[in-house]
């Protein structure tokens, strides 16, 4: 891969000149779609278009941009040196002093709306990418088109179509991302005995990886959040596992447990993905040949991936192995994969339903599960890119189960 | 405070008891006013009146209850184990095998609408909390209203106004929080150094308490989490600390600098809040002026919480004081505080705008803060619950300057 200069300080961000190429798509997407102007109110969505990351809370925060180029925003004065410090030089904005309130007597959404009269775009057509702030924590507000009277065209495609495709940039982040989810991984990994308390263990290896990045990489790494390491790995345990999402546990590992793992770097707020199926001692001949079948249908997975086909065409394969070859589509609880990026999880799915062509650049997890009621679960999960050709493995762990047992002294 | 029993084993979490209870409170505010069910999609919320505590993702999942006193739920296949594991008996489900579809070719909200036509309230009065599932990760889908072809009156208060007055089991939970937050913000106090990395102090600390915490409560200690740790503490630092919700930066702590912190405990579900003023090394005469101002309009915070006045009047008194005694009003940047429990920040607010009237049993952060452009910010959080004749301190943190110095050496 070519080497990416993210900016003239080499930091592991997206530099400001991708942040403004991006706005630029959306100003061209308003005007091919006679749209005159968009509110972005997703936290996300926010930052991926003006690189101002922040702790999203009951005040609403929206980025405004209008056909004629204009780059506005909402924003409690909590925020306002905040957004100065990182966004982009706003052409308007509008400071509310408080939610739900602060003395003004108005809510948030009535200084939006004045904005966008201000913008010259209130009665046009007004696109959202949805019709309002959503109700994260105490909040509590109208619907966008209800504060405008008029009608709004939401729809989280808009913004969220233009995210499927990781830039050059974005890739890199990613990559880097996957190196520290692979080093917390393993660092856990060499650390899990029997008796290990599971929340210890993997808050021990997330704290010494971090430590290690933080070392190597030095100002180049760039936070991005408020809370939260930039390399971590966790596990569950036992016949939890077998509960695809389980929560943790408190308690020690036992010998025979089976472990599924999770692990994964934050770097420039792009995030990677890495799962493993480990055993706590010897296996035994059932424990075999579920992991067999499991890492099976990931590499039918693996190899499935490519520019052109569609997404569903993939899962269908995949399925088509674990119903035809292995006979275990009974033990399958979710599909294939996600793509993602600056979320964990983002638009589109290796799902029989999703029917996006795939494209190079897109990024996907691939972890096709099995899951065994009282036993086990069974999935590994990898960070991989779409090529011009195929695919490419950007997690690069160990996948074979002899490298995968945690002894037992 | 009396003895809370959780449950039949002391395990440190909401008891089923007291889910079946909230349930009763939604059945009874259903026939009230005169709604036939109600959807409930906020995860939270979810939690708040199953016990089913699950990581959110583009799966939408959703609680059905109705006025004739049937539970349902709408749930991933992914889900459903786990569920069965957590949650009530319910009276009917849908189980989704996927989203966007899992080869079902139908959207999951399809699904909810066929488990409320099985329960007999399609074409009656149906509530929700929102009006769909709000737009987690890669999710995109219809309104309820538009899913079922009707109006639906959504209204997060529905649920959330239930949630502000904390019950006996609620407090104590908070109350054990806050022994774990104060613990991990001591041990993190005792680590910083001139030199040192703020995350790898703050996440040291917070893994030392989280060890002490595992070896105090053992099994009584239930996690509802994916991820995070049950004892948490945090600080941003310098000038960084002149922007309310700085970010984590990378680097090490300065001689002079200004330490604003963040600490907080979890257990079953429900969080603490505590946040501290520090300075690193001899406190000049600037330093300790505004650092005495924010105490004193802390205090005045405080002692103005009661029963019977509204969150406006508390906050009217703290920001007369801060512009009247202190002469400092532009230096707020925010209200003095927001009620929260099993999220970190709930309604009501502390806010000038905010007339809900305050109640024995409400819990509230009493932070005003004081920030100072280039300079830094001033802030002190505590956990307050609100008593029959006033309010008490749950976060028993010190707070005066003298006990806020990290030496330098």
């Amino acid at each position: 891969m070519t080497e990416i200069i993210f900016t003239e300080h080499d930091r592991l961000e997206i530099g400001a000149d991708e942040y403004r190429l991006r706005r630029e798509r959306v100003f061209q997407l308003l005007q091919d779609r006679q749209l005159d102007a968009i509110c972005v109110f997703g936290p996300t969505r926010v930052a991926y278009l003006s690189g101002f990351f922040f702790s999203p809370t009951e005040r609403p925060i929206a980025l405004v941009l209008t056909a004629g180029g204009a780059v506005a925003a909402l924003l409690p004065n909590l925020e306002l040196s905040h957004f100065q410090q990182q966004g982009p030089q706003l052409d308007d904005s509008a400071v509310y002093p408080e939610y739900p309130g602060g003395g003004s007597g108005r809510h948030p959404m009535l200084f939006l709306r004045e904005l966008l009269s201000r913008l010259g775009v209130l009665g046009k057509v007004i696109a959202a990418d949805v019709d309002g702030y959503e109700h994260r924590w105490g909040y509590r507000g109208p619907a966008l088109s209800a504060v405008l009277d008029q009608s709004v065209q939401a729809d989280v495609a808009l913004i969220d179509d233009l995210r499927m495709v990781k830039s050059a940039a974005e890739i890199a982040l990613m990559t880097e991302a996957c190196r520290w989810g692979d080093h917390a991984h393993r660092l856990m990994q060499d650390s899990i005995r029997v008796g290990s308390e599971e929340l210890l263990i993997s808050h021990g290896a997330s704290l010494q990886a971090t430590r290690d990045l933080l070392a190597e990489l030095g100002g180049r790494y760039v936070p991005k959040a408020r809370e939260g390491l930039p390399a971590n790995a966790m596990f569950i345990r036992g016949s939890n596992t077998a509960h695809p999402h389980g929560l943790h546990e408190a308690g020690a590992v036992q010998a025979r447990d089976v472990l599924v793992t999770g692990a994964y770097g934050v770097v420039g707020g792009y995030e990677s993905e890495l799962e493993r199926t480990m055993i706590v001692g010897e296996p035994d001949d059932r424990f075999r040949r579920f992991f067999a079948a499991m890492l099976a249908a990931q590499q039918v997975g693996l190899e499935a991936l490519r520019p052109g086909r569609s997404c569903a065409e993939v899962e269908a394969e995949v399925r088509g192995f674990i119903r035809d070859e292995l006979g275990m589509d009974d033990l399958v609880r979710h599909h294939t994969g996600h793509a993602f990026g600056l979320e964990g999880h983002e638009h589109p799915f290796l799902d029989l339903d999703d029917h996006t062509v795939i494209e190079a650049g897109m990024v996907f997890s691939v972890e096709p599960g099995l899951y065994v009621p009282e036993f086990a679960g069974f999935r590994h999960s990898d960070t991989v890119v779409i090529t011009p050709s195929g695919s490419e493995r950007l997690s690069l762990y160990p996948r074979e189960l002899d490298e995968l047992v945690v002894p037992v002294a």
